[in-house]
């Protein structure tokens, strides 16, 4: 899509400095784009670089005065961060929203409805008996299983693989090559040490407003539902095991995994790499360092909490900062000895 | 597929209560679950569920007394864990193993056959030469690539990708997005400081009776083969590096990784997060507490180990104990420094 | 393909013994292998090996005089591990990049071109306005996005997915199932307690010669790009966030996690398992040992770390050696206390 200065000075309300006709296509930043970028200038710390960019246009505050020239036009308003980001959503979300209709060759199984506006690229597959609601968008190579429902304005990026029996909401982006339910890892011993599978016959529930990020794994509950909240987030390469719980608005970053039957509060902020125990609970806005390991529940809700066995984070940091002196304060100890041997020799 | 009470009952050789046509078509838990649902009570403490219970029918001990009204048929056996576990594995397996036949369009290379009761799913690809037994079911977007042999009663999930030259044994399932068979990661250093790559031209081995989750990743070996022997089983998003060898019935749980050339004995468990640097050896019956690092060999069988760098584990908490009260004994250092410099003072 | 013993000795330049007319397929190690193999004895502590292997034909080195029967045919060289590396490193190369032409059905979208000599595998699809070089090679259920630019004499395995506007430089190798180009995780936290995504509109920028392992991902920046140096080897299932850039010839081992906006100097060493935090740099030569937590800034060039919070590497396996006698030292302390105790009394 290409707009004129003029056009985009219209949207946002502010007034032209310069060549009103020139084409945008692009949004950047300030050090870098081409000739059919729009740019903006917000921090005075940046100010250089408004007289060298090769941005087309650059949007500034009303008060800005050149020191030198500018080959940008310039659009002046109020608040330039805000009219930038704005128009940034903007056309992000016109470019995402408005793919539609369906590339050949692509699958659809039996019994399975789709809604308006949805597009279906090519390669990709929908089992029998599903459910998806209005302005759903599957990239290529997404596979969608048997009996899956998936609610309104949902987009499902390339390659992700939904598992039979899941159940997703509204306003769902998952992100490419994520896996939603997968079967639970869940052996029995056997007496000659081998394993025996456990069925693994319950499914997953996505509430809305949830974002699932690449290659990130969700399995299926052994029974019932592994159930992932409102408003969640999670990360890219998150593993969450079967039967596991993660509470509203919870955000959990990069490469974390949660065990089997764990139940995660709301509001929580969890960290990169941090691993959960099975069977625990963790409870409401709880912070977790990265790489931290929680091996029991947690109870007090706002604990913010680092160490593998994690506890409260100050103390962690404070201890940890022992621990990097403690070649030295081994010795402390060892000269103490030879000065209460020497003492005790004085002494008698 | 729908079950009357009555046809259960006499699989599972069970006294019927209640109204014996009740239609089921699916298995829950007690609290949960709708009309159509079978549920068991086995555990006293869950009774107060069966006075609520939507389910439709619940398998209880033959000892079993209501205390008030239930609304569900009841269903009376000697152990009503036992026969309903059994009941699911049953479903389940009927389920798994009838999907049959192939969906359009698929891909099947040259010289490569597969055996009956297979299942190719649209968009599935099956690469040159290569040999497929009996019950193999292929769902979509599964890529197996050229050469490679997979026994019988084989699942291979969405997305999976089985590299070149692999070989898969009997009753082996492979959960959505795993890799068996990538490069493994060998770079020689060259003298301007860049990295040439090693041609990487082994192979992976899978034992019969191995699970690999989802979205793990297994390398090939440089020359020879990375083995994953028989009853093994990897949870998802775990790494495996080239010329790894993993002994028989060994479980390794999520985000773990064995890097290159390391053997892992039989029967090890293996933590969630757990990392192994690369040319060690693991004695077999070792358990691994989550996030621990084992830098260097372990050659006593049936050793607890945590920590990074890893050690007993059994010590390790001793350690973290004391760790956790550092800032405290560093104190008590301090004192005595002091005591002992005034008690110095008055001895001389 | 198939080459006589004959025709292999005389490309490496050697004096065959044995039969001239073997006929070689595979390339093994001496204690593996059939028949149809070749393989090379170079290390004296394997030369029990050459009087029992299967092997059809092995490269000694011209000194080597075997002290019983050996029924494979030998060619004789100066150098057998340098020879046998050659010819592992041509036919792999052959193998490589041979595959040519298009399977069918497979997708390429309005406006987008492809070199000469690639191959496009069944199932793979390319989007619109794309530019692929020469000797581009996709595998199965690849998926390149909208306005994706790729060099020449790149290799992109089964089931990649690179997303919109990446751009690819020549001489690239992407691994089975990694992400290139997945939305930034950056979420803004709303009043309510909720989190509104910030669109991700920025790209991905690889070098040349950088090799990406399997299921690893890359995600776009928010603006701006992130960026991957020339070459850049990234192991397997590593996760780089929004805004990162990584210096050329840096080597990232497994599950690493690089967070927002860091950058990571030129030829640093990255372990597995290691965790970044966001906006924060790291000097050129940086070592880190595996499953350390790099929490800010280092701007030492060619430092050795190790720990969570990372530290000097050397100092932290001397911390830790106290670390593990921690119980003893505690002990030892009480003991002061007590002597300190009756010391005092005593000179009272």
């Amino acid at each position: 899509m290409e707009f004129t200065v003029e056009q985009i000075a219209q949207v946002i309300g502010g007034k032209i400095q310069g060549d009103a006709s020139i084409k945008i296509s692009k949004l950047a930043k300030i050090q870098e784009g081409d000739s059919n970028s729009l740019a903006f200038l917000s921090n005075p710390k940046y100010e250089n670089y408004i007289y060298t960019t090769r941005a087309g246009a650059v949007i500034v505050k009303n008060d800005f005065i050149p020191k030198s020239e500018v080959k940008a036009a310039l659009i002046f308003v109020e608040d330039p961060y805000t009219c930038f980001t704005a128009l940034l959503e903007q056309y992000h979300k016109t470019m995402l929203w408005s793919r539609q209709g369906v590339e050949d060759p692509c699958y659809i199984g039996k019994n399975s409805t789709i809604g308006d506006n949805h597009y279906r690229a090519a390669f990709s597959y929908i089992g029998n008996n599903c459910t998806l609601g209005t302005n759903v968008k599957i990239f290529p190579h997404a596979t969608i299983g048997d009996n899956v429902s998936i609610g309104n304005n949902v987009i499902i990026y390339a390659g992700v693989k939904i598992c039979a029996d899941t159940v997703i909401g509204n306003h769902v982006t998952i992100q490419a090559g994520a896996v939603i339910g997968s079967d639970g890892f869940g052996f029995a011993p056997q007496p000659d040490g081998s394993y025996k599978s456990i069925p693994q016959v319950g499914n997953v529930i996505l509430g809305n407003h949830v974002d699932i990020g690449a290659n990130t794994v969700i399995d299926r509950a052994t029974m019932g539902s592994t159930v992932i909240e409102d408003g969640v987030k999670l990360d890219n390469l998150v593993q969450i095991a079967h039967n596991v719980k993660i509470g509203q608005n919870t955000v959990i970053a990069s490469q974390a995994g949660v065990s089997g039957s764990t139940e995660v509060g709301k509001q929580c902020m969890i960290g990169g790499q941090v691993g959960f125990s099975g069977h625990i609970k963790l409870a409401d806005r709880t912070s977790i360092a990265a790489q931290s390991g929680i091996m029991s529940s947690v109870t007090t809700e706002g604990a913010k909490l680092f160490g593998s066995p994690a506890f409260d984070a100050r103390s962690y940091l404070k201890s940890y900062t022992v621990f990097r002196k403690l070649p030295q304060l081994m010795r402390t100890i060892e000269e103490l000895e030879e000065k209460i041997i020497s003492l005790s020799s004085e002494v008698k």
